[in-house]
């Protein structure tokens, strides 16, 4: 894969039915690419995977730098890429709303793409969710989700990982912008569900028009009725 | 790409939006398989690729044998795999109906993945459409297809090619199984809609659980709204 492909384990509609028993090694998941997002083994914790460095981020708020050479780690879903921006900017973005229209706006022709994204800065807050894990073997994620942790972290400093899948792949991917955050000290972190920044932040992006996507070959998969509960996955992921 | 990962280019939900104006050249989409479908630029006609070799089939009656070096042919929609078969079976297979049930059985495991596959016989009927063409640039597939032309052909032997796409991936891809015909003497065929055997045919399926989505950069598609109008999809392509 050459950069700025999207390589992708599972779908969001398997997540949704709890199919996460199973997964990609993520040393394997690395060959892929040094950028990107997922979740680890029974929804145990958010995945953030910066500059090659891949780490765990708990609900009790331990995060953990993985050691990718250990093959027993695995992601149930994921997406990676060998990032190369070809946009950067530096510029006031709010918050989340912001930042999905400025999206809109840098990268032309983009409209029905996937789009990878950078975002370094200085957060006056940012509401982090780091999901507990599966209470129950294929427990699904809006179960799980409902006794998720957030946290609203203050004056922080960090990095924000993502991608904005197409509507159109709601239930493949998760439709909108997607992103995870650790901060410099690697101390904090999580799903993002809002932020508020008062000064600039670099964006980079770059858009994504190849997608490779692996299915799970377990027998959770199989059975699993992936029914595209496209709302249930908007509330959970959105 | 290795055998049995399946390239796909654009969407289901593009073709219906009548996103067909631009494509992959059919000689870039040889190299990532042998075996396949689709269609032509501005939905003339319908693709199948038999053993490497690409044939358009007209809603005139005409195949051509399509040059795979001329650069000015392409695909607006694809999909093709290099094709190694996993498994054989010879046996009677009446219908689509029994074509359908057959697979969810010969194929262990691929509840929710792709097939690819191929099924040589002698048909006592087959009834193919072929559609004609856009009347207007960007014309969607629901129109085209009212004026698509269905021919019924007797005692006729031929291949069939095709993929079985798993229902949630409806609007990417086709969900259910998406067959087009090809007669012995390269004369006859189309996108399958109907087929009756009454003796024995020889069907090869594998499972696909790699899927290499390539989606198009042009402003047709880029403007498209891509609603995902999967009850349409489902009229047309069924």
């Amino acid at each position: 894969m050459i950069e700025n492909e999207l390589f992708q384990f599972s779908t969001g509609d398997a997540l949704m039915a709890g199919v996460a028993s199973h997964g990609v090694p993520i040393s394997d998941l690395l060959s892929y690419g040094d950028h990107g997002l997922g979740t680890f083994k029974f929804l145990i914790g958010e995945m953030i995977i910066l500059d090659g460095n891949v780490y765990q981020m708990k609900s009790d708020g331990s995060i953990q730098n993985i050691d990718v050479t250990d093959g027993s780690i695995i992601a149930p879903f994921a997406m990676v890429t060998h990032f190369k921006p070809t946009i950067t900017v530096k510029m006031l973005i709010p918050g989340k709303n912001a930042l999905f229209d400025i999206l809109s706006k840098v990268v032309p022709g983009a409209h029905n793409l996937y789009l990878a994204m950078r975002m370094d800065g200085f957060f006056k807050c940012i509401t982090v969710r780091t999901v507990g894990g599966q209470s129950t073997p294929s427990e699904g994620l809006l179960d799980v989700g409902k006794n998720q942790v957030s946290h609203t972290l203050e004056n922080v400093e960090g990095t924000l990982i993502g991608f904005r899948s197409p509507q159109y792949m709601q239930g493949i991917s998760v439709a909108g912008d997607h992103l995870h955050f650790i901060s410099t000290t690697h101390s904090k972190g999580g799903h993002v569900l809002a932020f508020e920044a008062e000064t600039e932040v670099e964006l980079k992006v770059a858009a994504i028009w190849k997608i490779h996507l692996e299915l799970p070959r377990d027998a959770d998969f199989n059975n699993a009725y992936l029914a595209a509960d496209r709302a249930a996955l908007a509330i959970v992921e959105g």
